[in-house]
């Protein structure tokens, strides 16, 4: 059987989820090849490029989309395999921002505090090594780290009419920035409209856990998914799903509500394909699960709860669609 | 040089830090083998001593300790190192307990609900295999977990003359619920009264990040610990060093404070053994750190943020004090 | 002068803020009558009528509007000044939700216990005593309370071309659910697209500070508001101002931050009304400000601070908006 | 029959709660005179003694006390009636501290900023006219204030043999710095140690609600309580009583969950003293209460929860002790 592909290059980019007519409509199993911009839409490009100035709030954090899919309903999983995300330029960019950070005073954490400094660190990115070199900018430090490209934000059209920017996390995914979003991984995502409208964008090449000047290394990227469809088995949260673990998460305020949200479906989670009352899957959960912090930075903090595959037997999450994906995107790295 | 070891296996335990007179009074350098009793003080011994009948509060999480420290002044640093931690039975327990986790009403979140059933599970635990065996109590699922053997409360006496409980995790260390408390590991406490006055106890034979449903898998423990003075080097919370990362650790409601704190000590850490300004750091720490839940269930939570050592190059935490204190482990468990 | 006197009675409802044709266009300083229906769109109106089953979501919390201003740009503020708000029916409605209110699990603060009972209140409301009488449902009790009518939601279009369920509060108003939304105050909004947009919905014939439960007591409404502009005066969040307060609204999670938003708005207000400096106004308010709970129920919480208009000495907000408004209502109660 | 009345003037203060011997004992129903000093200890006289210079931490906040209880066991209440606070000085005091207040970093919302400065404002008091006189710092403006006396402070020793800091609210009271503490309320604690252990401190001339600064107008007091014993009806949390309002109170962070705790017990107590099941008591408390904030700034944050004491009809709590208190006090003040 033949893999459909096609490709994504928008003329312009979506600043929301929801209220926009898709770019692209696919069947189920479509590779969707696709491109990226920046969180800043590109336009920070030196160290003099305070985003303050060169961005004009609210065309922040691009995304590429809406991609419709051929069947999708509401009470469907859409599922997004990331088959492979790669940085399209040789740097990125990262930048504190007045207001915005775990570390600051923020609109909401209102205090009567100046702005920390807005400050823009360049990073150089290099592919073939699998790199990005940072670079301090009081001093003369610099030291490479291991690129680890991810997607900040995916996701799909909400519930109930709302148009979310995309900076926000919830329900629908959006702005969830956790480093779990990398190749390999199956996200999957409620159904709210038909079509789903899936939206992608805000691309790492690598990301801390929490986020916490607000920004990672930021960068366009050239990024290849599987987009397909599970009926009728719309998870209440997004869930996310590698060849290790089973993942739900959480998008919140306080970060213990992210954190309960994401354990909440997880323990739900493994109750149904293990079998287990709740209390049990409570109790298991408790003792075999991770618990690593997505942003606490957005509009919503996310916390992701992890469950080692390993546990569950011969159980599989969505009849087995994550190796499937795996499969089908095998199947295209090796015939591209 | 030979290494000075002492025992201690207490006559009776302490359930707070802070207002004890010490049991043993050590040098810095000295290897303390010591026993600790599980967190229902050994009372919970089938699946029928269900906590909140056979446990008397606030008799609950008794700690092995203090040992004081020679030398020990307010405004130094104690480390303690973890040399080994070993489950003392062939069985462990884990319960929900009346108004207490994470995805339950408690006395502070207070809401309308009854209680969640308070259910008991006996993990069978084989030392040589290194797991323990999960049973659900509602079907015939079973499964085996890797041994992590950890301890869920370090700390020492707290400042200002205060006596808090030994379920309460904070500045002084107490009951932080992280599974990076375990052998190979360094924790540094701030001293805050002559001797310092370190305690320790509830032995987990694992446990899950978030510690959800409120209690891991406990244990008696047999553990050897070494521990040492930095002088002057008092941090302003908790912190923990391994082979591979530096970790600052917070304590504190909401989540997101827990977060802050640990990160913001990360950040300054980082700024100080790399030589960097407070900005620099905050951004090498944004996209190389991870955030891991220590607990999310106690009277206040706790985070961990980790930095990876590797980007320290030459630079070293305490002038190389956990690499000696490995070292004296090594010895210690070779002549044993 | 005469007053411009339009009347406005919706053939249909919106449920969101944002992305709607206006139903109105007025000019500032017109009166505007109209009718609202209560938050379950008049579908609950028997004990028995439980709100799960005969209300469908999102179709919760209508609202009525929106109505455009002319000459309303971003960056201005506009006026929405309560002249009087009537219960338009002699009984009204409150009830308990599944995993919705304060002492509840909810879908955020996710837990494992089942939902509280679903349960209906019906309050016999007599307009002309002032009244309305509780009935206890397990029991013979009964109370007559004040009536205290208020607006649970008021407010516009959401800036960054988002569109909001109308359950949510937030900067550009909504469902801040307080119960100073009562005749007789002034409230100011920041204006994000032509013509401010604004409606209103959500009738309470008064409710407790907090709305514990998520419910007020609930009702269709008679209402009269004069709508105006200040040009030029955005907030960053709504305002409100009555004969004997100057109010700031934050509406956020944590409740802290909902605070914080709401006491830094208040300081910054006192500090350009008084001509103080930010820590001179950070002082005053900390004396002499009140700081009720609106809602602790809604996506997010409010929380309003207030100061005594005794203080402010000839300074006015608005250049005396609210005392013209407060007239322009006299010679409308006057002629009707 | 006659009052006792017995005086308390201590040599030397507390800083804690728990830990410490009694200085006086007095049977039930005793009127006791008392001094308070100041928070700052009297340290801080002029605009120039910053307070992290002339206080020594953790020496901050003296109490008065303790003063124990005859027959006050643990499971009963002590009811602590304020029958007059009055300024004992012609001026008064409030500053910013570093990392301290509602709308600074401070150690646990722990941020990259600068404190914010550190400012001393003298208050002139004028006890015959009942007011106090602000000055502002960096203008010409002065306005005068109401006095309401108050004590931010007042507790009992708290359960399971902890000694905590006086600065912080629990269970047991402490420093829960709301306004309600004023003469004519009487506070009801639990009694957690054989005599209750009562101390009291932290007069304020007067204070928002919130205490966003950090301090009230903070002041030395001569102060008059009447102590008495309920056997057998230890709240869970403080609770409050004035001739108007029955009140709950609750402190833990998230400020929700100190809203929760409140309005939790005051459901309880409502449905006890109504004879009505949970549910409609959860119901009347949300239609007629009111949710004032007590503080948010100190290591847990405080809500009031409200109720008329217009609904109860003859229900009175704890037997009428309030009324008797009250009587007392009349009593007193008339023979004084």
């Amino acid at each position: 059987m033949s893999i459909e592909v096609v490709r994504l290059d928008p003329e312009r980019y979506a600043y929301a989820f929801g209220g926009q007519e898709p770019l692209l409509t696919v069947r189920p199993g479509t590779v969707v090849e696709l491109s990226t911009e920046d969180c800043f839409g590109g336009a920070v490009r030196t160290v003099d490029d305070l985003p303050s100035r060169v961005c004009t709030f609210p065309y922040l954090n691009p995304v590429t989309g809406p991609i419709a899919v051929e069947g999708a309903e509401p009470g469907d999983a859409v599922a997004v395999h990331f088959v492979d995300i790669r940085p399209a330029r040789d740097w990125a960019v990262s930048t504190t921002f007045p207001h915005f950070g775990a570390l600051t005073a923020t609109h909401t954490t209102a205090m009567l505090h100046d702005a920390l400094p807005e400050r823009v660190w360049l990073y150089d990115v290099d592919v073939d090594r699998g790199v990005c070199r940072f670079h301090a900018r009081s001093s003369e430090f610099e030291v490479e780290l291991p690129l680890d490209p991810m997607h900040g934000t995916v996701g799909v059209a909400p519930a109930a009419g709302e148009v979310l920017m995309s900076i926000s996390p919830g329900a629908h995914g959006g702005n969830m920035d956790t480093p779990e979003l990398r190749a390999g991984t199956t996200a999957y995502f409620p159904v709210n409209v038909p079509g789903a409208l899936i939206s992608l964008g805000d691309g790492h090449c690598r990301q801390g856990e929490g986020e916490v000047c607000g920004t990672a290394v930021e960068a366009a990227m050239s990024t290849v998914v599987v987009v397909d469809l599970v009926k009728g088995a719309a998870p209440a949260w997004p869930r996310l799903e590698n060849d290790d673990h089973l993942m739900s998460t959480g998008s919140a305020r306080p970060l213990e509500d992210a954190f309960r949200i994401s354990q909440h479906d997880l323990v739900g989670w493994t109750a149904q394909l293990l079998g287990l009352d709740v209390l049990d899957a409570y109790q298991l959960v408790s003792q075999a699960g991770l618990a690593p912090a997505g942003n606490v930075v957005d509009t919503n903090y996310t916390m992701v709860a992890k469950l080692p595959k390993l546990l569950l037997g011969n159980a599989t999450a969505y009849d087995g669609i994550h190796a499937r994906l795996r499969e089908t995107a095998s199947r295209y790295l090796a015939e591209r």
